[in-house]
């Protein structure tokens, strides 16, 4: 039998004999290092949160209160004022920020034109740390690349005095994986065009709706090479650059983009405790982050994950029983402009990092979790297996144990060694709306909140309760 | 028998017996005042339009090549020469412009912002002929309306120095019937703000998207009242004012638009004629609207009723055969300023309104043809239940000729008693769109145009080519 199929066997072994009973003998709490009537409780936990929690209330808050709420600005200051006050308000006690200073950026306004051979407007969006262009916009012809492959293959100084427009189509998968490969256009597409003597880039966006809806995003700038403005034209605009394109014709665009460095300015994580009975200082973390792209409201990318975390943890909250170790929520700053909160909490905790159990973050929109995946110790891989078994019956299939990963703001705590499991949602429509001003309100289905509810109750109630290490030693 | 029974009854008997031959005995070709082969040339141009016809590339070429075209601007003008260039390309001979002249708006910068009590950004897009606000824009209190009933109910003076918002939510319908009720709000909305007092109105898109897609569109202003700006919102921003509203909150708003007058400028209708066999001075009309709204490309609105219509007399043109009367393929201007074509049209040929015999103009987007309906003489009812008969197998429905109405540049005809006939386009997801940034090309089914073009070439050729009259003595 050869590995895999070995695996799978595991796997099918472990999982088969499901059965609830309403009397468990306890026997299965006890060998999973769990109080006694635990899974009982992960149960209740899941069952209450799928008849409805609480999470589209809190989303819906946040962004009718706050609205956007772009990293390092006052509107983000305000969405933690708003987390202090919704937390304290649904009963937890000491609410606290941890500050960190990161330096921000601010959108300016935008837009630009196709001079020839047919003018018109174009749709974009500057593109999260890209540079200004002169006052007025700077006007070029533009160099089509359908791909950033076909960009890198350039010549140097074969784009002196141009704009490089990437044509590079993103699709849609289940598991978002497209976005990691398609991403690097946006992150270090305009460092490539400036080696090749581009003074500007303009990206087809990372996006996979048909929607006049350019998607923004963080942009890094090699700080070797000389910064060229970027943006992102929305779909529709970047078929329209292809058709022109495929006439032969050459394009000349105006393009005015005029975003500003806003300097260092405060930013912070929002903390608060549910506190273990047995080892409080050993913490489970579940959070979303609280800032947010300024284009839309931030429901999806991420009030969701805001709203889900903390309706997991009201629901522990109140259910009267406390577990062994401690439940922390951590709501986070600064996530859009560079997983900030998550670097600012490792250092700020590195000195307690063996405490930092386990955690995992709901930071994939608001779309139900068809899918759990961890990296955990051979010891804990049963408690992993019973959290699977239990969430199963809402639709979540068990994966793989060799996926490290918990969501973006815990990845510093992941590279530190902090083990993961992470509650993967079906982010086949997330990218229509991910970062782009229809990020709002109405895209969220409550229902599917409350799934992401339950699934993220029972695990942070089992991996808090039971006394099994996470970690391989 | 009731007389719907009866109506119903006569629709049966005349439609049921239908048997698709492929060597006809000509009689039905007599009967109708039909040259002979005439159906079996009507249904060999349907056949040939389903299997596919040039529709999609005239679409693709207006919206590529010339974008935006706002009545009365340059893009206009670029669009009249371009459908000039392609008529002549095509093969049309005599192609020509009826020019006439138009007082002509554009839109200017445009932005809002909630500024209590949660500060986020609004959007919005100013109404087609509003004035504009102040330079900086004009900050009030807002008052919230739920339909425009309720702003009517409001005391004279009450809105003294605010904005008044009206929320009125459009609904999705097949035959489109909802945009009548509510594009009463747009069109009127803002003079009765102002006569209680309002200083700018709000409302909420009248569209069934849920992008942040505001719907822009004409409005008018009651003489007797004074001018006050006129703004709609995205469907999404107005659930957020409602949520505030529901929270008991004034929300106070700044409002910029700087839209301008552009004066007297010329606008124009494209015209061109297949020149009958018999009674060339007797036209038949098709065609679509040359101009849009300058958010999107106005694929849908109305690049898609050029392209069918231009399409269906191109299929005519090459098919070797003429028809008894002209048909007459009109590319209307100034559509959306208040069907200036359409009066310019009857204006010009007030002289010879018995010779334009009966018109169809598409222009309800690129769904398919569900239904035809009429208003012809009971000397042609016989004619149209044939063309009914025709469409049948593509999926269109007959319907009544009790319906006056050929699309909406044809009104001032069908007003002065033009007959008329009508084929409906689904128009389900047709607010979704229309009249804003994202009426483009991609929304397009090429095999949807192909069946309109089918309709309308079996139409344009048994219309034109029967001696029957239209119109009722």
């Amino acid at each position: 039998m050869n590995k895999l199929a070995t695996l799978l066997l595991k796997a099918f072994l472990c999982l088969t004999p499901i059965a609830f009973v309403t009397n468990p003998a306890f026997s299965q709490d006890t060998d999973l290092g769990l109080s006694k009537g635990s899974v009982e409780h992960a149960t209740a936990l899941r069952d209450a949160a799928m008849k409805g929690s609480m999470a589209y209330n809190i989303v819906e808050s946040l962004t009718t209160e706050v609205g956007p709420r772009l990293a390092g600005t006052d509107a983000e200051a305000r969405g933690r004022d708003w987390a202090v006050a919704k937390l304290q308000d649904l009963g937890f006690k000491n609410v606290r920020v941890e500050p960190f200073t990161m330096q921000a950026w601010a959108r300016g306004s935008e837009s630009a034109e196709l001079l020839s051979p047919y003018p018109q407007p174009l749709s974009l969006t500057t593109l999260g740390g890209s540079v200004a262009t002169p006052e007025g916009g700077l006007e070029a012809d533009i160099v089509v690349f359908p791909t950033l492959t076909d960009l890198e293959a350039a010549e140097p100084g074969s784009l002196a005095g141009k704009i490089a427009f990437v044509s590079h189509a993103m699709q849609k998968t289940q598991n978002g994986s497209s976005y990691g490969f398609h991403g690097r256009l946006r992150r270090s597409g305009a460092s490539i065009a400036a080696s090749k003597g581009a003074i500007a880039i303009l990206i087809r966006s990372i996006g996979t709706d048909s929607h006049r809806m350019p998607h923004t995003g963080s942009m890094r700038y090699d700080p070797a090479i000389n910064k060229i403005p970027a943006a992102a034209l929305s779909n529709p605009d970047a078929d329209q650059i292809e058709r022109i394109h495929a006439r032969g014709e050459t394009m000349r665009v105006n393009l005015n983009v005029q975003p500003r460095p806003l300097g260092e300015v405060e930013s912070g994580n929002v903390i608060v405790d549910i506190r273990g009975t047995e080892s409080p200082d050993e913490v489970v973390i579940i959070g979303g982050h609280l800032d947010s792209w300024d284009l839309g409201t931030g429901a999806i990318d991420d009030g969701a994950g805001v709203a889900i975390a903390t309706a997991a943890a009201k629901l522990i909250l109140d259910s009267g029983k406390r577990p062994k170790r401690s439940i922390r929520l951590i709501l986070w700053g600064a996530e859009e402009a560079g997983l900030l909160g998550g670097y600012a909490y490792l250092e700020r905790h590195k000195k307690d990092l063996d405490k930092q159990i386990i955690g995992s973050e709901s930071d994939f929109g608001a779309g139900r979790v068809w899918q759990l995946t961890s990296q955990v110790s051979p010891e804990a891989q049963p408690l992993v297996n019973k959290i699977a078994e239990l969430l199963v019956p809402i639709g979540i299939a068990p994966g793989s144990n060799d996926a490290p990963g918990a969501g973006p703001d815990l990845t510093p705590l992941v590279k530190a060694g902090m083990p993961s499991l992470r509650l993967h949602q079906n982010g086949n429509d997330y990218f229509d709306l991910h970062h782009t001003a229809d990020d709002t309100l109405d895209k969220i289905n409550p229902h599917d909140l409350d799934q992401n509810v339950a699934a993220f109750a029972v695990f942070a109630w089992l991996a808090a309760d039971t006394e099994l290490r996470f970690k391989t030693p």
